[in-house]
């Protein structure tokens, strides 16, 4: 029988007969694998995602974690599922061999996280957290950090988090003021709060690894004074064993709207709950060099808002295919025509209108799915590229991530929202999953950077470095798109030929938002850019899988061929409305005043 | 302090600026009024809403009603603000002089709502419920009826239901299997289960007063078969008291996932629990004649569809306001050009994305609340005009009903989710009001008639009736509403352009789907045209206010202008790729098929 949370047959499409993925075996890095690997595994994601991970869903949410003072408890459910993903080697997929890791593509270890989000996301999230941590001390801690700290994580002993934001300043990180105090030992003691932080606390886990922002006495005022910390739960012996208890506890947790499952916190570092070596202040080690911190998470950051992105995807796709399951099997009403009243209702599939709500979410799920696995390739690609061609895939994926991020999390709302309504009144009961998929999903526009954010990094930043080399770049894709579709005719010339006035209206725009030499009103508009070049990125990523479909025979390829019709019939031409505010030079928010509302 | 639910100064503008409801004392109905009763009611609506309604909005979401398989048990704040908005003769307020009621203008009695709903939908819902059952029962009860139920009702000692929904048949209506037969007594016994009734059993009122649709023996199938009973709780003794007990128990209560406060149930008539008079059957009473039930029902229709518009308003205004209200007083972040970070950080309303997120909910809430008085002043028209002018009120109003309760639910959501996006991570959490308003709201698009049975209501009946009188009487007034903006020039005229081109498309695309002669073509994609078509409502509705504004000064009417100008240059043109859509006769969804998902 087939999934209800995610498709394999699409992910198969998508992995093999458009991203063709077994051509990465060619590759130094991930020689070891052949096709028939991936299959397996991903094989073995949907058994432990549907057998451990979707199995507590509900219950996750209904027994959301408590905190008493002291102790963070989660229903066991989920510390036994991340045990099975743990023995799996699921922490460990992309890692490097030399920290014990299977070097797996991002591709499809991208396609193998899908499963995981799709089935419990509050659950999934623990071993996402705690994969970005060990990826970044690998590639930036030193030999004692990366003895220590990396390899217990991969093994899914250790937990990690990312613990950034601070009460009052959320977004604007140049605003910490946790504290870094150099000891006598070549190690720090830090002191101040966080908040927002996942996973920060819990008993799943034998340690926990809290990467943490802070500032050390001599750093300059704003982002250029942020330096990293690795500030472990417990002390590590020599030995590699447990020691002393280092002082990070909890002031709270945080009880949110959805992803219960997660839980999130709010930590405090130095607070004296504890005196680890009989000294005041939590026990930190920078990682690299002082006041780099930021940059070390930024090279996190597109693979953390790719993680979003799937995380938003999987979300989507869940609810997608149990709104299609209810609508296969719940009667309901007759045909617009058929007013003979005696005879049996109909399943509501059967009505135009819920075909249309499933096919927009078909439509989105699928355009997300395409999107985020073809930034994983990228990740792929620059990983093990060289020269122009890495450094071109490193170009397309800067100005792809903030839209990776946005565009499932923004319609991927949208899509859980069409599934509550194809259910009607029991789409709005907690008897049925959706609702809770629905809430999970709430979180994706806001952390790991908000919505507003991504646009603030689409426009002021990716579209503007190398002198516009990513957007160029991106662009020279998109059309050798277009002109393989403009090549196959029917169908696919027309929509290459919509895609293309849409593409080159991108560029115009851009260039006049360029042109302006005033940041404040070229960036007045920044979201609206940024959801219209995620809407004409998603259509050239159907466009893609439209040429792979091409006019093979069967149901699959049908469904594939009506979702991108509904794609290019009913989204892309969303974008012209955008594109014509922002060619406008629209001032209106811009303008608007506080004292006005 | 202005409120943080409602702003009583833009309920001002659209009332007595606006629609100018002190004209309406001038007919006969409202003859006892002044504009300082309308005044100083809507004061006692705020004080009331604000100390009665809003102090347990989080505590009716937090601890939902229980069921123990008897009993239904509510906090009882919920109870305790009813008891005062029945002193304060809130469930009469629009009720015959006949009956005790105040005969209050539903201008007026929808901006009273608004507060209440703003304040707390979950427990409004039991009052609106009561009075339109109240309402149904003067309409179209026989004497007895009348008697018995009605001013009980109003005076708000018994509450009322509308029991149409059952298990296997929530929106097709046609297909209730719930049986009348009638006894000798010249009453009825009832058996049948009923799904998704709101308010179904509490204890918070004496009695209360189920309508229930049912089918009498000798029933013709379908719609045109069925009746509709009066089915009390109690039984009424002559002197007007309560008797025994009747036979309708609960089955079980739903659990929803907002709207909490309204306790949701599946009540079950004549199941044996009890036997009144010693038989079996739950005792009913007949309302009007046999067979006719649906057309009384459907005679309630136009104001409990705009009861669900005012409470998507109230919802969305109230998250909106408490999104101001954080946006002002949270400090966060830097401007774009101000790279200086040892500044201290500003309140999230200076950064254009925020008010560009505040700005769209402004739009929606404030087009939403003039759409909702519009409407409701031509329920006044309609009840209160004569001959040729009624009828043409009567008309309009039949158009805008499936908009008037569709269009703020939609982007009552929409405006809402901004409200959690402007908050960030806070407005994930339930420590804020805001993610509560958000899952209240998504009720809204679901119950009395789903989004898509208003784009079926819209396209199927409504523009049809009459020859299509309906659709060109509201044109009539959108082309005087166009006519005087062009004649104000400026900004206005060039809002009225702007809207005249969508009119005559709206006008084009509904010829075109009318000549197609195939009804399945022609509803293929009735829920964009309903999309469209309230769009353009809405923005006439904004137009209307945007004339009235002028060029008056202050903040208030630079707020209304910047709103009004953020509608047309960012949710207006969103319409023409509906148009387009429809146009072209696309048949997307209408062509997918269920082998092919």
């Amino acid at each position: 029988m087939a999934s209800n949370i995610v498709s394999a047959r699409n992910l198969d499409f998508l992995l093999n007969e458009w991203l063709k993925v077994e051509a990465l075996t060619d590759r130094e890095r991930f020689q070891d694998f052949s096709k028939a690997d991936f299959d397996g595994l991903l094989e073995l994601c949907e058994q432990v995602a549907t057998d451990h991970f979707a199995t507590h869903f509900r219950k996750s949410d209904e027994q959301e974690p408590t905190f008493d003072g002291t102790r963070v408890t989660l229903i066991p459910e989920i510390g036994e599922a991340l045990k099975v993903f743990a023995e799996m080697d699921g922490f460990a997929l992309q890692a490097d061999h030399e920290f014990g890791g299977m070097q797996l593509p991002s591709t499809v270890g991208t396609a193998a996280a899908t499963w995981f989000t799709a089935a419990n996301i509050g659950t999934a999230c623990y071993s996402f957290l705690t994969q970005a941590n060990a990826s970044l001390l690998a590639a930036h801690g030193d030999d004692h950090i990366k003895d220590t700290f990396v390899r217990p994580m991969l093994q899914g002993r250790w937990f990690g988090t990312m613990a950034m934001s601070e009460p009052h300043a959320g977004t604007s990180l140049g605003d910490v003021i946790t504290r870094a105090v150099p000891d006598d030992y070549g190690t720090y003691r830090i002191f101040g709060s966080k908040m927002w932080i996942s996973g920060g606390d819990h008993e799943i886990a034998e340690n926990i690894v809290h990467l943490v922002l802070a500032k050390l006495p001599d750093a300059p005022a704003g982002t250029r004074g942020i330096s990293l910390f690795v500030v472990p739960k417990f002390l590590v012996n020599e030995d590699g064993g447990l020691g002393e208890r280092n002082d990070v506890v909890l002031s709270s947790i945080n009880h949110k709207l959805g992803s219960r499952g997660t839980v999130n916190t709010a930590p405090v570092f130095g607070d004296g709950a504890y005196t680890p070596g009989g000294m005041a202040g939590a026990v930190g080690y920078l990682v690299g060099e002082p006041h780099k911190g930021l940059k070390y998470m930024f090279h996190m950051m597109n693979a953390a808002r790719l993680a979003v992105g799937t995380a938003a995807t999987g979300t989507a796709s869940a609810a997608y295919l149990k709104s299609l399951e209810y609508a296969r099997t719940r009667p309901q009403g007759r045909s617009v025509t058929d007013g003979d009243q005696s005879t049996p209702q109909v399943n509501i599939i059967e009505h135009t209108d819920v075909r249309r709500m499933l096919l927009a979410q078909k439509a989105y799920v699928e355009g997300a799915l395409g999107l985020t696995l073809y930034c994983a390739r990228l990740l792929d690609d620059e990983a093990t590229l060289e020269g122009d061609a890495a450094r071109e895939a490193s170009q397309v994926l800067g100005v792809l991530t903030p839209i990776v991020k946005s565009w499932p999390s923004q319609w991927g709302q949208e899509s859980t929202s069409l599934a509550i309504q194809v259910l009607g009144g029991a789409g709005y009961t907690r008897d049925y999953d959706i609702e809770q998929h629905w809430r999970d999903q709430r979180l994706n526009p806001i952390h790991e950077g908000t919505h507003g954010v991504q646009a603030l990094d689409l426009l002021g930043r990716k579209i503007l470095m190398d002198g516009g080399a990513g957007l160029m770049a991106l662009a020279g894709r998109i059309e050798q798109t277009i002109n393989r579709a403009t090549l196959a005719g029917g169908d696919l010339a027309e929509y290459a030929a919509q895609l293309k006035v849409q593409l080159d209206r991108l560029g115009e725009v851009t260039f006049g938002l360029v042109s302006l030499g005033d940041p404040e009103k070229m960036m007045a508009n920044a979201t609206v850019y940024l959801e219209a070049a995620g809407h004409l990125v998603v259509a050239w990523i159907w466009l893609e899988q439209l040429i792979v479909a091409g006019i093979n025979e069967g149901n699959f390829y049908n469904g594939k061929r009506q979702a991108g019709r509904y794609f290019f019939a009913t989204e892309l031409p969303k974008i012209g409305p955008m594109m014509d505010l922002i060619a406008a030079g629209d001032l209106t928010s811009y303008e608007m005043q506080d004292a006005w509302f």
